[in-house]
């Protein structure tokens, strides 16, 4: 039986490529989340909507056949699992809300079996072949975390990563993981452009972990599906940016241990949440200042 | 006569080292302007506190006849080389406001060497060697950018690099420039570490050009000032985060194009401004969340 260790957790990131079919990604899945808790993970996460191949590229009513309740077999069966392993799981799901309400949603089960929490993806994306605002309506849970056996977990999901206002909410919350379960590639075969997108994308997470002082998990798919290549590079640093583990560009699974003290160590070091000038950040709640001229 | 480029921008940032003397500093700094003038510089960025060393690693009142006014001699001096080279300045100085009230400030000098505005930092460190909670009092102006004849022009100070309200806000504001005069440098001797330093460093800005899609120019001294190691590195990055010019750690003065219609076209292709959820961010105006369980 695991222990809960107090100072040190374990990470994994399960990065996968994703079938046509939800339940072949269900047993590569669950098959990882074995070999990551057999090599010590404790707090596992898997890539956003990792049951289905990445539908959103088109835009087409049968896709939402794919959408499944919070309560529903998904959750059923990892809950189980966590519980087995006694690990803490955040599972990405394509959830079905009500008729006419779908979000893109991850659970955060806890070592136990039970739900520790649900985000629902806050900002959605829209643009060539990620046709995100057709499919699931903008979450309405804010920015939370949720305590768990390992400690106390954030999620955002992919878009939200370009917002330093989630990560920085999510921080405020109490959180000392953060996760961003995403759906990223490539259409753009210039390899220079493309590694000028990777660039951008591991230096913004990495400023949410550097300016908030918390261990940071990104965790991608991989593989060509229709015009997508999906690049991979899941990574996980710790409250200072530092890569601590990182993936290419295969399925693969990144484990890294995080020390917890590290995050208030880095606190003290660099006190950037101490001078927060939350007197002149009103402007935040705006989408443009031209009202101010 | 330089005519106003209305699509490409030439920045100059002034890499230095400060000596003991404000006069010897000022020429320097008045021999480097021209200089970069000369190689096209249309808006140019002195480092903070540029005049002096950094006297902040003491706490000492002595240190307070540094200050002078906004309108002093050193405004007026670079007013009239402003008019003269019809170039933009962004001019950082010790102000003092009135006695007893002093700051870290930045004045904005435009092409005909009036203000086009005042920056006072906003956001203050305190750690040992970088005592300037004692010296500065917290700025008033809020987060800012002012019309220059070659752009509108945003300045944040040091410290404030390491809040991504502060740039976003300058950004919302119309900003499509933003520079920090910095001076910063570390005292550790082991190099892993201050590897780190300077990493998380370019990591944080670089990533406000991203999230805001903005051009970037961050100005640094160098040399070694008693306990400290300044480092240099000055650079400046596109919207899209990519360096396109950047120093060593020796004086040095570093030259770019910008080419403004990169704002829009990076804006429009990967549009986070689009997408802020600015109905869940008021959470941002307080310290910490914690009265939110």
């Amino acid at each position: 039986m695991k222990k809960n260790a107090v100072s040190t957790i374990t990470v994994g990131l399960i990065q996968m490529a994703c079938s046509p079919k939800p339940e072949q990604n269900l047993k590569q899945a669950i098959e990882s989340i074995r070999a990551a808790s057999e090599k010590g993970a404790q707090i596992i996460c898997l890539p956003e909507l990792f049951l289905t191949p990445y539908f959103c590229q088109t835009e087409d009513t049968q896709n939402f056949a794919l959408a499944e309740t919070l309560s529903g077999p998904t959750s059923e069966t990892l809950s189980k699992l966590a519980q087995e392993l006694e690990v803490v799981l955040i599972v990405p799901l394509f959830e079905k809300r009500a008729p006419g309400i779908y979000h893109n949603t991850a659970l955060v089960i806890d070592a136990d079996g039970s739900i520790a929490g649900c985000y629902r993806k806050m900002h959605i994306p829209d643009d060539p072949c990620f046709f995100e605002k057709y499919y699931f309506t903008p979450g309405d849970t804010g920015f939370k975390s949720f305590p768990t056996r390992y400690g106390r977990v954030g999620v955002l999901i992919c878009w939200d990563q370009w917002f330093p206002e989630a990560a920085r909410l999510t921080t405020l919350s109490g959180a000392q993981f953060l996760f961003y379960p995403t759906a990223i590639g490539y259409q753009d075969e210039d390899t220079n452009v493309s590694q000028q997108q990777i660039s951008a994308w591991e230096t913004i997470q990495k400023s949410h972990a550097i300016s908030n002082g918390i261990f940071l998990g990104s965790v991608n798919r991989v593989g060509r599906e229709n015009a997508l290549n999906f690049w991979g590079r899941s990574f996980i640093c710790n409250p200072f940016g530092n890569t601590i583990g990182q993936a290419e560009n295969e399925p693969q699974i990144v484990i890294a241990q995080c020390h917890l003290p590290e995050i208030e160590t880095v606190r003290q070091n660099w006190p950037f949440l101490r001078d927060r000038r939350v007197d002149a950040y009103q402007g935040l709640t705006k989408l443009y200042l031209d009202d101010d001229e």
